[in-house]
């Protein structure tokens, strides 16, 4: 199902499904078409979530989400998100094929938007369904400057309808998420599963720094305000200050001096700056220490640093009660009940404090790389998960 | 006319005008027009040169060329190259309407290309013109893939006409250009020209750094491989190496990790490396020790670094005559015969050992800046430029 989805791609090589992109609309078709086939009553809502039902006998029930999101990085993998909703979709076709009604509504989702890569909005698709969706994200745009706003109206989207996709927090029973590890934990301790404790904080920024360009033959090297230059400076002190913590991960995504040309010194260069830890006080220590050395970078070498903080997240800490149930099943499943902190964000933080999040991870292969075509789990280990996924379902009062 | 040429631009705001463009092609036809007005006889040659002639009485006198390039740099001054063209037009204007005939032919040449900014393919024009025109360069690739020698083609140039292009060098007088500065040296001797000794030799690298894309959340900083980190080091290292040298100077004017993703750990970064001296060995010894320096960073970081050389010429000296005819020139103008090397490429690289190659700068206004809007010359110092190329033009046997 995974191979499937990942043939639809912007790029004719690998997978690359951003937001509300031919592809991505094609991968929310195929999503509600394998839900359908599944038995389960589906919706795709106004910002792209594909949401299949399988109902319990009350209509009044309560509802529990088990979701992922579905749209990737650029030359992503084809687990990362995908996974969850797929676990999803076979753990309920597996239900209504027995006949067997759980008391609480089961929805599937399918998230449109987690990664952030379009509209540098993540969240997008689960923080609608949380009730969460920040209406300033409607107002920026894309590479090629088109808002998010102007793309949901082109896709015939009531922009007032988005605040109805709010689930109110007491119709909620909780929300699980199966989820590719990404990291290399699991592998290192030979576990296919682990159950997670925390969602990482994340800080994220945009950083513009301006120089003087001019022409590489005639301006001394000591004359020299190169904008490329201060930003690899930062560069490598986010590399040596996010060295000094266990948790604490910080990483230059983006970086490009925009029409550079080989024989002008830059005189504008652009980078993006995540930083993450398991607490928030490792982060904000690390992200203060940072943005004074991008001041005293920028001071020394005379040229200007614009920092823009895009997002901050605080971590978040899975419930216990869901922590326990996984537990439980994993033992049942014979397996040792390993926790483990997420230094990835995930669509679960959108409902952390409305309702009980549980998250489970499944071990990577190669390493443990994600945001790559080298991204791969075993088809053993998404079996163990999905066993896992149905003994928490039944055995959740 | 400076102006009004720096009006035909690929961008609504600044000067962009790289080869075959529309906004170049119209700059062209600009060209010929002035040219015409003037009194040449002009002709737009196989690869685009704007070539207007003030012919000899005599139909078997040499040639002598006064020209310099009218494509620019993305985001350029209007006076880089054009100022060169501008400044033999008028001469020679000022000369047709005094019916006063030189001893050769004039010849005032627009190089259609110099900068190498679409094709990576600086002194396409001039090299047409001086027989060097490296076929090769026929294969390079623009941005959207399109090759030069397509490009060409659909212009209607038949590819074998380019070799006719080569004026013999026993044809030729002399090769004269008038360019500013694009420096700070005229400006701080309060001096509005300079009689240029050599221009410097230049070594040109694409590099491409492989390591391996991660999730920025989930790999922990001491099992990373960051292509961009790799690569902030080398930018650093470019600089450090360039500043022990007087007349050496480095550059990183491309620096992009493509489809860079802030959640994404770089696992590619493309840049750009050039690197001049006034003497070979200088610029040699400064390149062993960058590309060693590559080699080592790469390695330490486990990953990989691909080098291409691209281009490497070697300081051009100006030829001794014709120095001695501008400082003459100079001295009845009343100023001081200033001499200084060239820390930039020019199109009088492509006649040195043809023909006696001279070169005069004009001073730059805003601390010298060039390849920048910001770039600019006085009227009064063009004025001075033009009465001494007329002056040496009338002089020279």
């Amino acid at each position: 199902m995974a191979d499937a989805l990942a043939k639809l791609s912007e790029t004719p090589d690998g997978l690359t499904c951003t937001y509300f992109s031919p592809a991505h609309k094609a991968a929310a078709a195929q999503l509600r078409d394998v839900m359908h086939a599944a038995g389960l009553a589906v919706e795709i809502d106004a910002v792209g979530n594909v949401v299949g039902r399988y109902a319990a006998a009350d209509a009044a029930a309560e509802t529990l989400i088990v979701g992922s999101h579905y749209d990737t990085v650029v030359n992503a993998g084809r687990y990362d998100g995908r996974l969850g909703i797929l676990t999803g979709i076979v753990v309920a076709e597996h239900l209504i094929r027995a006949g067997r009604r759980l008391p609480f509504h089961l929805d599937v989702a399918g998230f449109a938007e987690e990664e952030g890569v379009r509209f540098a909005a993540p969240y997008l698709g689960s923080s609608a369904i949380a009730g969460r969706f920040d209406e300033s994200m409607l107002q920026r745009r894309d590479r090629s400057g088109t808002s998010l706003e102007a793309v949901l109206r082109e896709a015939g989207t009531d922009l007032a309808t988005i605040r109805k996709l709010k689930r109110p927090p007491q119709s909620l029973r909780g929300y699980l998420e199966v989820h590719i590890e990404q990291g290399p934990v699991l592998l290192e301790h030979a576990l296919p599963l682990g159950i997670v404790t925390s969602i990482a904080g994340s800080a994220r920024f945009a950083v513009t720094i301006e120089g003087m360009a001019g022409h590489a033959g005639t301006v001394p090297m000591a004359l020299r305000h190169d904008a490329a230059a201060a930003a690899a400076e930062i560069v490598l002190a986010v590399e040596k200050r996010c060295a000094l913590a266990p948790t604490l991960v910080g990483t230059v995504g983006q970086l490009a001096v925009p029409h550079g040309a080989i024989n002008v010194i830059p005189g504008r260069c652009d980078l993006s700056l995540d930083v993450r830890a398991v607490d928030d006080p490792t982060r904000d220590a690390a992200v203060a220490d940072i943005l004074t050395a991008v001041e005293s970078i920028a001071e020394r070498r005379g040229v200007s640093a614009k920092v823009v903080e895009i997002a901050r997240h605080g971590a978040v800490p899975c419930a216990a009660p869901m922590q326990t149930a996984l537990a439980q099943a994993i033992g049942r499943a014979g397996f040792e009940a390993f926790r483990l902190p997420s230094g990835a964000g995930h669509d679960g933080e959108m409902f952390a404090g409305l309702t009980d999040v549980g998250m489970l991870f499944v071990r990577c292969g190669n390493g443990g790389i994600s945001h790559s075509p080298r991204e791969t789990v075993t088809a053993a280990d998404a079996d163990v998960a999905a066993r896992v996924l149905l003994d928490v379902l039944t055995h959740l009062p």
